[in-house]
């Protein structure tokens, strides 16, 4: 039997999990759940229910694994401890600083409920926080790197949409390229915020709007933009929609260790993304971790877990002797 | 109590491992075991006993991992099997076809004698397949690439060494930048063999030797060769043992995939490594395995395993807690 999957939220990341459970043949998606009005919702597949979130109870049987597609801001901090109580759940939960308060709260939740709850799942956090506790493990003497971009920043790109007289707006974050080299000389150099990342902002100015005061209040902008080479482009709505419309991200993540005698031996360990859609690639992650779940459940497991406790193998719809004998 | 580590066999791999303990505060070096007269072996760390295998019953309580360092043609496929029984082993068998039943040898002896044994780790089997697994998962829809180098292959490098006339040699596999370019480009190309990787071979031929001939048997050696664009250098003593005396070696693992509307967006997830000693940065993989195998251990798990199947987090010195804060 397929594994159930239910998806709460309908965002970019929702529509992104649609499609992720599309391309794997052993699941299925089995509900669509809404704070809004169910009738008002249409998602690309038809005949699978669009529910309202009044009415999950129902579903408590129906669901193997509750995919929260929701912000960490506000959504994710109080649903993810909520329905962990009920169904299996994975999250993408990313504001890093809160992650130890947040997993304590799913955690507690889910022994309760006898769920399963992966939460902190995508890339960074997520794909990247896997290639730092392998790296750091095998090179202890060595130092980590994240870069990221080239993509898209939306917190940056709201920040900017925020000043008075940008009618919209776009920032890239983009990492600079002599550092990664000299990251990955194995220099282990010691870099700046300013020398790590640039930050490039695509700007639709309201008419009349002061441009030049735009761009200062942009490069002046604390923790945003101050403490980066900032450029500002202004470009007419025309071209925005044209060439500013994706969602694409990536980064790297670069361990730079050494090893034997007098350490003199140096190796470099790195990571990278390119990806179009950030969201749906964020998406697919999640949805891999939805088939580790429904595993972890199957064999009893209880409690809140991150990618950091998972065994790769659980991510596949493969068995152990497939996995050995194709890609080992 | 530190994690007591034994090393059988103290070649190139069982320094290394020597080397990689000695970095890690949370373990130490209890005994290397040796086929050899063990007063014939002069190990780099004064203290630690060299141990006769013929001895090793009174070591079954007083090593906690023993660490196998011997090759996957003829030590391993007989070592794991018999040591799985009394200790907890790893070991780095990397003949791929013959995967499936050394694990099953492995695991039975294990099993038998309540052991752990971790098989195949290393980087590639080893990372590569970490990173081929995770991908591949992530992105159904979509192709695996592996290449290896610029490093040292040790099998070819012998094999240039069995022509008539020759005296010493170095083999170079060479990943081809375009193939890897058109890759990275995410355009899914189909690669032939000859169109992954060129071999590039450093010979010091004996005084006198037909050179013509050497080249013509490297470049048409069945397997080895006869596949790739071979370029033959013939040097000096002098010159090898100035420049071909590492064991640099190195490799790059690609998936790139598809999601979305008519899967139409792309992605790119790459994996590469950079090391200035293969030796000495597969002892390290080894040693971080070696702490996840005494934790499975500790938790009452037996048989044998692969890199699939072990937590990332178990690998890793910290305590769950320190690696949510530090690096999720």
């Amino acid at each position: 039997m397929a594994i159930r999957i239910g998806i709460m939220g309908y965002g970019n990341l929702g529509r992104g999990v649609e499609y992720a459970v599309d391309a794997c043949e052993d699941m299925e998606l089995a509900a669509v759940f809404t704070r809004r009005d169910p009738a008002s919702l249409s998602i690309r597949k038809t005949g699978v229910p669009v529910v309202s979130v009044d009415k999950m109870d129902a579903w408590k049987d129906k669901i193997d694994v509750l995919i929260l597609c929701g912000g960490s801001a506000t959504d994710l901090p109080e649903q993810t401890p909520k329905y962990a109580k009920d169904f299996n759940v994975i999250d993408s939960f990313d504001t890093h600083a809160r992650i130890p308060e947040h997993f304590a709260a799913v955690d507690a939740s889910a022994k309760a409920g006898g769920k399963v709850a992966i939460i902190s799942v995508g890339w960074d956090p997520g794909l990247f926080s896997l290639n730092r506790a392998y790296a750091s493990a095998i090179l202890p003497n060595g130092k980590d790197y994240t870069f990221w971009g080239r993509g898209v920043s939306q917190g940056h790109s709201d920040a900017i949409r925020r000043i008075e007289g940008v009618k919209n707006a776009k920032q890239y974050t983009v990492p600079v390229e002599a550092a990664l080299e000299a990251v990955r000389s194995g220099k282990n150099p010691s870099l700046t915020t300013r020398e790590k990342h640039t930050r490039e902002c695509f700007v639709v100015a309201e008419e009349g709007a002061d441009k030049a005061r735009i761009e200062k209040e942009i490069k002046t902008m604390p923790n945003y933009f101050a403490d980066y080479d900032t450029t500002v482009h202004f470009i007419d709505e025309k071209e925005f929609n044209e060439k500013h419309g994706g969602l694409a991200h990536g980064g790297f993540v670069i361990r730079s260790g050494a090893t034997g005698e007098k350490t003199a031996h140096k190796h470099v360990v790195e990571f990278s993304l390119k990806l179009d859609s950030n969201p749906e690639f964020t998406a697919s992650v999640l949805v891999a971790y939805a088939r580790a779940a429904y595993r972890i459940a199957g064999e009893g497991g209880k409690g809140a877990k991150t990618v950091l406790d998972i065994p790769p193998a659980y991510l596949s719809p493969k068995t152990g002797e497939e996995l050995r004998s194709s890609l080992l």
